[in-house]
Order: structure tokens, then sequence, then C-alpha cells
């Protein structure tokens, strides 16, 4: 059957009933002390074979429990090539065990180079081959609209960022021209391309698009406003836990049925085993415990605050 | 001698008496024929050493010609991890040859994230080791401030997108807010950092900071008035040749000693094999020779047109 990315999406809250990211964010000063002995930080190899191992034992724990992983590019990216071979490794891991992958990547570039990023990371003969990859909008639409052409063909998403979690997100993103600010300036692109991309018939999807819009979890009236001005696009939600974003704060994210949005933590859940609740009782010999046990402590706050217990129950 | 980003680049440009970066785009398709001979597109591995044999002929050309060259991260990186390694030999190449190296990669992400970024591809031990890297600035100043620090900490340089050289670059680049544009707003932020980053007493940058700006040569009015309003600021000119600016849009780039700003061509060097200008004389058998004579044209242009002539005459 063809299925599209809002669909893919749509069915895996649906089928683990919890719209729970998590983030792969392999700091190196922060994996269990066990990855980390006899490593040098200057052997880069040895640190890329660390973080595929470490994002292979985040990954068995969540495949079953979450509908998607998001690797956090930049730290990759940081320990040079091998890094990006480990990478690819872990995104090819995680799609085998059934999981969304989410590449956090926030590329972007002028029309042609732009279509080198897409075709790249996004298309079907892709050396990363993520299903859904986040965007910067600051170059306009020519510079978003190879990706959506990309996004199209292979039926892979988009995340475009539009009201990021970080406090100074706001400088730009928040000045206000014609009555508006910014970001919901770029939210009406990213509407028109998700609005112009859905298919309202398909009953999996529940009329959702391929673009989504990356809003943060520290601003909650903002991201209630937000999901009401782009009513076909998902939205990936930062700043869970860790960045102060909390289950309510990302209650209106959602629509009825508990669709129409994702949620990201990335340290709170795979660094799990140093957050003072879970330190005792798993600690780092057993982080793994901890990965899950605060996967399901997330997922309970979801579900207790938000539409998404409808997902439970449904 | 301790030798920062500004005083390389004004040094570089004063030695070469031009202002002209080469930019490194390996598109395969575009490539001289023999590097392509016999190798299929999905031989990741042997394009990624086509790209590294392609770029290392151009610097082996332009080394001695111009003071610096830009490797588009975007071409290295659709071609998997063989094309990030060989990004890393190709700036490792352009550096041995006495070039500045400007990583045209237009990274960002919210704070901590932002460190990776800067650390990963500016730091001290980064695997890629540019001299500088060009950031895009929609998540605000505390995800600028990161790269703006490692920044410093090596003497490395940053170029903050501004006004980018793309037809649609206007549409939220071009919004009005409190009487500005934003990309005005971004260019007081540059400003800002670029002031306190210069020695005013350092003869040898002439006064300019670590932070730079792009800015199209596609919109020279505007270009004009950056120049103006950014005075500590480099600036980073794409859009040259092949997208239609010329020597004249660029004028107004530069102080009045032909300071200020390097112009960036990309396609029309690399490739000058292919232009009608060079097809005959040159042919794709002499490609190496067409980028010589397309980079002494360009050179030329510059120094008829602009102030960069009292680089020549100095």
């Amino acid at each position: 059957m063809f299925v599209t990315f809002p669909q893919r999406l749509a069915e895996q809250c649906r089928e683990r009933k919890n719209p729970v990211v998590v983030g792969l964010d392999p700091r190196w000063g922060q994996l269990p002390a066990s990855f980390r002995s006899g490593v040098a930080e200057a052997d880069l190899r040895r640190m890329a074979a660390g973080y595929l191992e470490f994002c292979r034992g985040v990954i068995d724990v969540v495949a079953a429990m979450v509908p998607a992983v998001k690797p956090q590019c930049a730290f990759f990216e940081q320990i040079g090539p091998d890094g990006m071979t480990a990478l690819h490794e872990v995104i090819r891991y995680a799609r085998s065990k059934g999981l969304v992958v989410i590449l956090d990547a926030k590329r972007n570039d002028i029309g042609s180079t732009a279509q080198a990023y897409a075709e790249g990371m996004l298309g079907s003969s892709s050396p990363w081959g993520a299903d859904a990859l986040t965007v910067s909008p600051y170059l306009g639409d020519d510079s978003l609209d190879p990706f959506v052409q990309v996004a199209k063909v292979r039926d892979a998403g988009l995340f475009i960022l539009v009201k990021t979690s970080n406090p100074g997100g706001g400088l730009f993103q928040d000045l206000e021209a014609d009555g508006r600010a910014i970001y919901e300036h770029v939210a009406e692109y990213v509407e028109r391309v998700a609005r112009s991309t859905c298919d309202p018939s398909d009953r999996t999807s529940g009329g959702y698009g391929l673009a989504g819009a990356v809003v943060g979890a520290t601003y909650p009236e903002q991201l209630g406003r937000l999901r009401a001005t782009m009513p076909h696009a998902w939205l990936l939600v930062p700043g869970y836990g860790s960045q102060g974003g909390t289950a309510r704060d990302v209650a209106g994210a959602f629509d009825e049925r508990g669709f129409g949005a994702v949620v990201n933590n990335s340290r709170g859940i795979i660094f799990a085993h140093a957050r003072r609740e879970y330190a005792e009782r798993f600690g780092e010999r057993n982080w793994q415990g901890a990965v899950e046990q605060a996967t399901r402590d997330m997922i309970d706050e979801l579900r207790g605050e938000t539409s998404v217990g409808r997902l439970a129950s449904g």
C-alpha cells in the first residue's frame, strides 16, 4: 500500500498510543562511563563506534514503545566523517526496528543547493535516508520548495522551524510585520504547503500534509494558536523536560483525537540514568532501565494531561 | 604572530590583490567527463574520490591567484559519509596551499546544540577545520553566540546570513518590523558582534571583526546600504556570475581601500569549460585552463569596476 509520511506518523502514534519522539543527541561527556572508558577524546573512530552502540541501545529499548526517534545531526557531525557514518547506521537501524526517523539537521540553502540537500538527506537514493528532515526557513520559499518536491516524490516529511524552544528564539521570530510575528508568516507558508499536500479523504492521516512545523513546548500560548492557524500541519514539539516544557504546556498542540503533534525529549530520556529521579534506582549500570522508565513516565504524563489519552483508549 | 580571521582575510586580499572566493560546488553531472567516465551514480565512494580529485584540481589552479575558497557542504553531504570524508580532505588540501577556507554549511540550532556545531565545524579540534563558517540567524542570538565564542577562541570567522542572493529570499527577510526589514535587524546583530570583536588599532584587518554577513550580489542597492550599516563586518557576497550579479553590482560592498568584502563565484569558475566564452578555447580537455581564465577575468572585472583596483596599485 502507498503510504505517505503523515499517514505513517499517524499510524505509528495510533499503534504505540502515544506521540513521544526520543531525541538521539549523543553527547560524549554524558554517555554512561562504560561507553567512554579507555577511549581518548581525540579518537574519533572509537567515539563514533561508541555513539552508534549507545544509540542502538536506546533504540532497542524504545522501538516498541514510541512512534519515532530524532537523531541530532550536530553531535555526529562534531566527530567528523566517522560520526556521519555512525549517523547513517543509526538511521538504518532505527528504520529496521520500525521507527519513524526524523533527522534534525535544520538544513537549507538557495534553490539549486537546497535541491542537493533535499536529494541528499531525503531523496529516494539518499545515503542517509531518514523519513523526515528539519529545515530552516530564513532563505524563503524558493529554498523550501525543493525540499517539498523531494518529500512529495519519496513520501517523506518536513518540519520547518517556526517558533523554536530557546529563550533567544524571539529575537527575530517575534518581530512584528503587517500585524503578525515573523514566525506567523512562516506558519502561513507551512500551512499552505501542508494543505496542498494533504488528502482530506484519507482517514489514517486525518487530513495532515507532508509539511510540518517545529514549535517549542516552552511557548504554550503560541503553540495553541499555531495549532489553530496550521490545521493541516503536524507539529514537532521540542523543549519538553530538560528545557522546561511540561505535559500541560503541550496540550494545545494536539487535535481532539490526540493527533497532530509529536513531542520530543532528548537528554531527559537518553541520559535518564543521571536524573535525580532515576539515578538511585537504575544508575549507570542499568542505564537502559532508566531510559525505559523515563519514556514510560513521559508517555503517562502526556496521556494524563492531553488529548493523547484518546489514542490509548480509542 | 597571533593572527585573527579578519586580519588573515585582509592580508590574503592584499597579497593576491583581489577579493575573489572560488566556490567549490562539485555537481556530479557538470564535472568534466573524464571524472565521471566509468563511475556509476550509485557508487558513492568513487563519486567522492572524483569530487576530491576535481576540487584539488581547481585548488591547484587558483591557490596562487585568489585569497579564499568556499566548499559547499551540501554537495559533499549529498553523497554520504564518503562525501564528508572528501570534504575534510578538500579543506585540508586548500589550507595546505595557503588558502582561507570558508565552509558554506549554513548551520545552526538552539544553544547547546549550536555549541556542538560550532565546536565541530570550527573548534580547535574540529575534524573539518575550516577558517570560517556560514550560519543561519533564524534561531536568534543565543543560537549564534556559541559560534561567536568558538570563533573567538580559535581566531576563526563567521558569516551570518543577512540578505541572501536568491529571488525568494525576500519572503521573510524583507518583511518590515519597527520600520526596518528583518534582514536589517539581523545586520544590527552582526554589526554588534563585529564591532565588539575588532581591534581598531590593528592596521592589517582595518577595523573588521570576526563576524561577517552574507549579502547577495543580486541586491546591489541593499548591498551598499548594508556596507554602511555594518562598518565592522566583512561581507561574503554570493550571486556573482551565474546568478546575475556583476562587478558593478558589488562595487558598494567594498570600503575605499578595496577591503571589507569577498565575492564568491562557484559554477562560473569551476565549470567555466562549459561556458560559451571558454568552451571553444579550452573545452573539457583543458578544463583547468578555463578555470584559470575565468578567475583571471573575474579579478580583472572587479579591479576595473570597484575600489578593489586599489589593492592592485597599493
